[in-house]
């Protein structure tokens, strides 16, 4: 069975005060992106990494695949003025309706060859998986009339690789832009499809800040431990 | 103006497959509570540092005053069988009802000068200051009908120290304890008092696991580094 990876790495690195975009800093001397890529090769064989990046980092990618020993299957594809088209743009490379695709943050260089392969076997029995962690904080809702306590018991923060069966993501991101889409889980819904929520994992972070950098590093230290 | 510290370490360092309760796990040769306490002492002069540990746990504190070049003016308070009935017992020392008190989770040893001091002004100004923080991924609310797409530009992380004008906690705290109290600003707000949010800090994290300790020795060289 065909898998695809589409990997959506949007940023600018304005956050970061950096004129380097945040998915190419280093982190433990090799680009994020390195990491976020080398995950899905070696936890999926065969597979075929979909980059989407802003039109004007396309050159920064050599940045990137000089890390490798051996180059990754690696498709290049140019971002929209959206996560919504950027991913829709990364999903005119898939054709067959029956593959598995992942479609992930760049800047997530954590993500475990357990759950990215968990997510595929659920997507596969399911058609979808949903990474998600629990909520350890107390929260609050902040609506019109004020904010007020809620049971985080009932919160999951969502993760990515939003893994799905082919065939109803690419009829779901056939649909218009609608604001409520901030994620693929809630444009597939909005096209009637069901999704399913999986076990993530608390490290599976998104580095946003220079400060995600050091904790990355301290991360990466711990993975490369065990 | 009389402050009080209510620091509140309850954690048995179950989760954590060690010996040793979490607050007194070494981070950077110190115990996590040594941080935390030292953090009021140090933004706030003169303040007393009430500390509630669970009885058991009330001789381990040696191990964190011997790291004080100056012994903080300490009170230890044993805990109660809730994290209410903890606060409520450390409270039992607050007497002034135009005091400060800063209620504070014991695992969070980050927490900046410039927000305990931020959380000070807004309870004198206000009468409380919860420090909250926004969200950055995507988040679900799981109802009895399954689960849906929540905005998660309307929550807020909720951190400590949550920050009270004495006289109204002591009177929320005088209420008999209800399932709902699962953190100060909730005691209050059922006994009919407002609470007012104030900008937190997204590394004032807790340390609840083995790999947030890797993840706090990142911040603290952060810290030490500013």
């Amino acid at each position: 069975m065909k898998t695809y990876a589409v990997i959506v790495a949007g940023g600018q690195g304005t956050r970061m005060g950096t004129a380097i975009p945040k998915q190419f800093l280093p982190l433990g001397g090799r680009p994020v992106l390195y990491y976020t890529i080398k995950a899905f090769v070696d936890a999926v064989p065969g597979i075929t990494v979909v980059l989407v990046l802003p039109e004007e980092q396309i050159s920064y990618n050599n940045m990137v695949l000089q890390h490798f020993e051996e180059i990754p299957e690696l498709i290049i594809v140019a971002g929209g003025a959206s996560r919504y088209e950027s991913v829709r743009n990364g999903l005119d490379i898939v054709e067959e309706e029956d593959a598995i695709v992942f479609v992930h943050d760049g800047v997530r260089p954590f993500v475990s060859a357990a759950l990215i392969r968990n997510c595929m076997d659920q997507a596969r029995e399911k058609g979808s998986a949903i990474p998600c962690v629990t909520v350890t904080d107390s929260m609050r809702f902040c609506g019109e009339d004020g904010h007020k306590a809620i049971d985080r018991d009932k919160l999951r923060i969502i993760q990515t690789p939003q893994t799905f069966l082919a065939g109803p993501l690419l009829k779901a991101f056939a649909q218009e832009y609608r604001e409520s889409f901030t994620d693929e889980a809630s444009v597939m819904e909005q096209s009637g499809g069901e999704v399913f929520l999986i076990a993530g994992d608390k490290y599976n972070i998104k580095i946003t800040t220079p400060e995600d950098l050091c904790i990355g590093e301290a991360i990466l230290n711990m993975t490369a431990a065990k």
